[in-house]
């Protein structure tokens, strides 16, 4: 009898399948799935040897290459733990990852100032890798722990989510079907292998066996050369990226059948210039704790500029009121979802893991409603995160780094919409007189990760807080916007 | 925490993400997908009124009428285990199959002596069904058992195959992948409902989203006038239903992308004959012990006339040669399989269970071969067994009803090939030498289903037989060809 939960390794399947497919490409470098697989084997093969186990966790600075892609796979192959982490992340952001995550190895190159000992670079990990793949990879049990993936939140902690497996290999399967995704499409990838958005086109791309041109970082010259030179018919972006690609007046192939726009809220207006250039554009919603997608809209159904579309089959969305009572259409309040596609909790943090649930249901921290036709309209991501890029920016992480700041006593951050990016943070501080922008900066390069630094700083003589002390950010804005605070030169 | 085995109620889900779009048709009447789902509460409230339970087995006389769609649909709601049988089956082979299942109770018209008295007819529980649909439907547990399907194998014996909620909702989605199947595509549904390959079009309908057009019996007259009303994209036949299609001289209609041929191998010849005439035939290769599709062509490969195609991925095939080795390409053997599809066992026969599979592979009992680019040729279907028109028939089975005539002392039945049905059943008899053909016929009629009635008889002094007893079928069919058993008149 087969177990249940079992299913033959994704990698090794698709490339007896489909071994002289393209499975990557950077433009340079081509892989069929059968190369892939080869490589993944040979990769797999020498961590084993170096001691890398099923349910161990490997830390791996995420960069968008081939190697890193390859390394992914192996870990697959071994059943360890992957946890991707920013690669430009600040020293003190990467550190508070990799202490949380307490990985057995760290694939890439550490901060100079870490607790951290066992690490391997991608490239001597790839080095002479010509052994025989004595490693046979193992099948796939759904229920196990495929990666920790940290999502920063609001409450700037940062929290280390678990994707089984299943998450994994469900959400490849329904957004196949909801975007009709077959063996003959081409990826274009220009997302980060951090974020889930990124990592799932890896694992969609196995299970649905289309192929994958992969670019180490956004670039729209790098796009329009691949572009020319590729039939791309599939490609993910943060609005920030639309943007960019539409103001660089790009010409868009006529292969691409669908642009999934996720990560952030596009404005209505945006998505309307960009349908009246006849481009291909569907807003999809998710996040990281259901493993990408929820919600997608369908080209053919012609959807709003604002709705994120229906659902990924089989997933279910509802609207929970404030009184506990899941709504009727129209009927604003917290998004929440339930499906196989919903995470299996965070790592080492089982309040937040039970705070999070609310009668099976997952609380997305959403507000938005449904509509009549059962899409799903996105009013408002989580309270007080800031969404610059498609990156999750919490304020209080921010806030805590400059209070920390000797001449600093408060310190409160808000979001400004920006047509590029969609937000952006600034900061009000109660500071010493004397302090200058200059400090400042110098303070966020060296304790905040670059897209976390502030882009203004403004200085109050107090911040509107309630009794218990809590910051009111409604509040605070409302006084930002008449203009009381000062920026700071 | 969700557990990791359930998903939302496929159809609940379905019929909110696609409430108004076509799900079933005959021709006459038209349900959407909320319709179709307000009926399925309805029916499935009755039926818990009556009594019907989680994990109770309900026998279906299933009949192809939207009626018996919604009845089996309303099972999943109740988490009832659906056992679909043959409605034109005779008496005997119905309570032997009921006898085995033992079901709680059976939907359909019982035959005259039946040891059963539990049975409503699909009318009486759709009469007046206007009440309050009261009854939730519950999440599906993907290990739970959704159908006990019977088969009837070599020996005689019918088995019942144990399908979980898994088995079907992976081979639907990997189905939909392979295929390319969408929520834009209609499936004209021809095949009979108590086989998988029939049933198994209702779940894909709900999991991808496709309607379908569902016709009481196959008809070229009826499939015709279907075609010229409803944009048809995808067809499933067995080979004689295609023969029949060719000989009548239909239009196939320019929507039909894709007709897949299964149930039994079709000759290369007339896989063919049906592409020169630039129809999109893939052959299709699946048992009911794999929840339908193991393999199946791919249009784009433009694989062989012979080839069943390559697996669906993610199952795995390999050829196991006789001395228990897994053989490489090119190599003949049995055909075994593994993946998430395998089902979970045969019912009440943990014998059968055991030997049906070797270290975690199914045996499918199919000779065959891989090829070097990862397809099956599928040289022999299971030893012994009888294919006439897709439908199974063991030899066995037919000869014990002729050696319990009176009359007849010892039987032999040979598969013998046509060029419509694939196969048809002929006997050789030890008889009286009054015995006719007339009584044979007689006796055929009484005692066995229509299909599995011989096309001809033939007398013999004797049976070619081993020393144990054991019929020489290969010898008996040498000595049939010969010409040496006359025919009975």
């Amino acid at each position: 009898m087969t177990v249940m939960s079992q299913m033959p390794n994704w990698l090794s399947a698709r490339s007896k399948l489909s071994a002289d497919r393209l499975a990557l490409t950077n433009g340079q470098q081509t892989w069929s799935f059968g190369q892939l697989d080869r490589y993944v084997s040979q990769l797999a093969t020498r961590m084993f040897h170096m001691g890398v186990r099923a349910g161990q966790r490997i830390a791996v600075l995420a960069e968008s290459n081939m190697k890193i892609v390859a390394i992914i796979h192996a870990l697959i192959q071994l059943g360890a733990v992957l946890v991707p982490v920013n690669p430009r992340l600040s020293s003190e952001d990467t550190n508070t990852i990799l202490l949380d995550a307490d990985p057995w190895l760290v694939i890439g190159t550490l901060p100079r100032e870490t607790p951290f000992s066992r690490s391997i670079t991608p490239e001597v990990l790839w080095h002479d890798l010509e052994q025989e793949p004595l490693y046979r990879s193992q099948p796939i049990n759904l229920s196990d722990i495929q990666c920790l993936m940290y999502t920063s939140g609001t409450t700037g902690r940062p929290k280390g989510a678990l994707i089984s497996y299943g998450n994994i290999y469900y959400s490849a399967v329904s957004s196949a079907i909801h975007n009709g995704t077959t063996s003959s499409d081409l990826w274009l990838h220009v997302m980060p292998l951090f974020h889930i958005g990124g990592l799932s086109i890896l694992f969609r791309s196995v299970i649905t066996g289309n192929g994958i041109v992969l670019l180490p970082r956004f670039d729209p010259e790098h796009i329009q050369d691949t572009w020319s030179r590729y039939p791309v018919s599939l490609v993910s972006l943060v609005p920030t990226m639309l943007f960019r690609l539409l103001k660089s007046s790009l010409n868009f192939p006529a292969s691409l059948r669908l642009i999934l726009l996720g990560g952030a809220p596009p404005s209505a207006s945006f998505v309307r210039q960009a349908r009246a250039a006849r481009l291909p554009v569907v807003l999809t919603y998710g996040l990281t704790e259901t493993s990408s997608q929820i919600a997608t809209q369908l080209l053919q159904d012609k959807e709003s500029d604002t709705s994120a579309g229906h659902p990924i089959y089989p997933t279910e969305i509802a609207i929970l009121s404030e009184n506990g009572i899941i709504c009727e259409p129209g009927k604003t309040g917290e998004i929440v979802v339930k499906g196989p596609t919903v995470f299996k909790g965070y790592w080492k943090q089982p309040q937040k893991t039970q705070e999070i649930f609310w009668e099976g249901w997952l609380r997305t921290g959403d507000v938005g409603h449904l509509n009549d036709n059962g899409s799903i309209t996105v009013i408002d991501r989580q309270k007080d995160l800031i969404i610059r890029g498609g990156e999750n920016i919490s304020p209080v992480e921010i806030e805590r780094v400059f209070t920390a700041h000797p001449l600093i006593s408060d310190a409160g951050v808000l979001p400004i919409n920006d047509e590029e990016w969609g937000q952006v943070p600034v900061i009000i501080l109660v500071t010493d007189p004397q302090l200058t922008r200059q400090q400042c900066s110098e303070w966020a390069n060296a304790h905040l990760s670059s897209i976390k630094r502030p882009v203004a700083y403004y200085h109050a003589d107090s911040l509107p807080r309630t009794a218990s002390g809590k910051l009111r950010r409604t509040e605070l804005l409302k006084i930002w916007q008449s203009g009381a605070y000062y920026e700071l030169l």
